[in-house]
This record gives C-alpha cells, sequence and structure tokens, in this order.
C-alpha cells in the first residue's frame, strides 16, 4: 500500500503530535523523499513549500521532531506523526504548538505565553 | 487577521481532534465559505476535493462534528478544530479515527477494530 502524493502535487499534510501530550503542535507538508528520510533517519522532515527543498526540522534551531509513531488515513493522503519534541517549542514565534491563536467572538486571539524567545534561536 | 487561503488553490487543511481524548480524527480542507459555515451552523463543514462541493460531515452517516474550539497556526494556513464526535466514529470505512493504519517494519498495517459496520451507515 502506497501513499497518494497525487492529490496535493505531490505533497501529503503531515500533522505533528506531542506522543505524550498528545497536543497538536504543527502541520507540514511532505513529498515523497521527505516522506523517506522521514522514516531513515527518525526525524520529522518536510517539503518546504515556501523555499522548494526538503526542510529538516530543527535544522537551524535544534528542536528537532523524534518520531515515535507514523499512521496515515483511509484516503493515504495524510499522515499523522507522534513525536517526541526536542527543545521548549516547535514553533519559530516561540511558542509550544503553532497553533497559539484561538478563535474567539470573531478574532484570532494569542491564548498563552511564549515557551522560548526566538530571537535568541533564529536571531532576530 | 485573515486566514491565508492562497498556499493551496483556496484551501487550507483543517485538522480535526477529539475535545476530550485528544485524538486526532482526521484532516479535511476547507475553503473560506466551509470555514465560514462551519462558525455560523457550529459543525464541522469541510470542501471536497473530490465531489468540488461543500460537504457537512456527518449530512449522510448522522456522525456530525460539534466544534468546540477553532485554533490557527503561526502562518495561518492551517487550522485545529477540537470536536464533539457524534456517533460510534468518523471513519467512512468504520474507524473512530480516519488514522487506522500504522507503519509498522517498512508496512501500513491496521491497528485497531472497526467501531461501527460501514455498509449498515452508508449502504454496501
Amino acid at each position: 500500500m502506497e501513499l497518494d502524493f497525487s492529490k496535493l502535487d505531490g505533497l501529503i499534510a503531515a500533522v505533528i503530535q506531542d506522543y505524550k501530550t498528545s497536543r497538536v503542535l504543527m502541520v507540514g507538508f511532505m513529498n515523497e523523499e521527505a516522506f523517506r528520510k522521514t522514516v531513515e533517519s527518525g526525524y520529522a522532515t518536510f517539503y518546504s513549500r515556501s523555499r522548494n527543498k526538503l526542510w529538516l526540522k530543527g535544522e537551524t534551531s535544534g528542536h528537532r521532531l523524534v518520531v515515535k509513531e507514523i499512521s496515515t488515513d483511509c484516503d493515504r493522503d495524510a499522515l499523522l506523526l507522534k513525536v517526541e519534541a526536542i527543545g521548549p517549542g516547535v514553533c519559530h514565534e516561540g511558542y509550544e504548538s503553532c497553533f497559539f491563536r484561538q478563535f474567539d467572538s470573531g478574532e484570532w486571539k494569542i491564548s498563552e505565553q511564549r515557551a522560548y524567545d526566538p530571537s535568541a534561536v533564529y536571531g532576530s
């Protein structure tokens, strides 16, 4: 059984979930090569749509994602990765999860504190 | 602040997570109208890429998703919906979650039992 990369021009969505807390940390996209690298290395590797190249999550920050479990869905066009997140947060804006904004009364509101100072990790 | 529907031809990925158990149940796609209908109705509504139309999840099965909380990510191009799933399972193949296959020793293996008989719900 093969994954179906045909629906999004060679990509599939990959949901990243903390394997202990079950918090959803981010959504990335993988092409076939990124998926293979993820399996081979044990670290989540995505395809960056903005930079058009493979992207080992944490290559700059050190905040890698150690893969504990991989699932796919009924249509084989999405992935769910349970991971151990190295470091204080996966989001380049300094939050534990990229999903730090909640919809509240018609507006998006930041719903938590930063877990680290992104300028200290990525430069400003 | 607006969601960014530009990266996937008018769509964004929407991760559906059980608000009690934190299990990831499915990934769907929403266009701007599907997002608006979701907010207005309180039921998760997607854009079906195969049928090219709005799709109220549960319109056939009755297995609707009652939205409890909506978050977006740093790039505003993905959504996370915490939901109460009505019925025994969200997957049209009869499973609680669409992510019922795990990657194990290079193969995808079904890792759980069906929660209901899909032919009784959808016809065979």
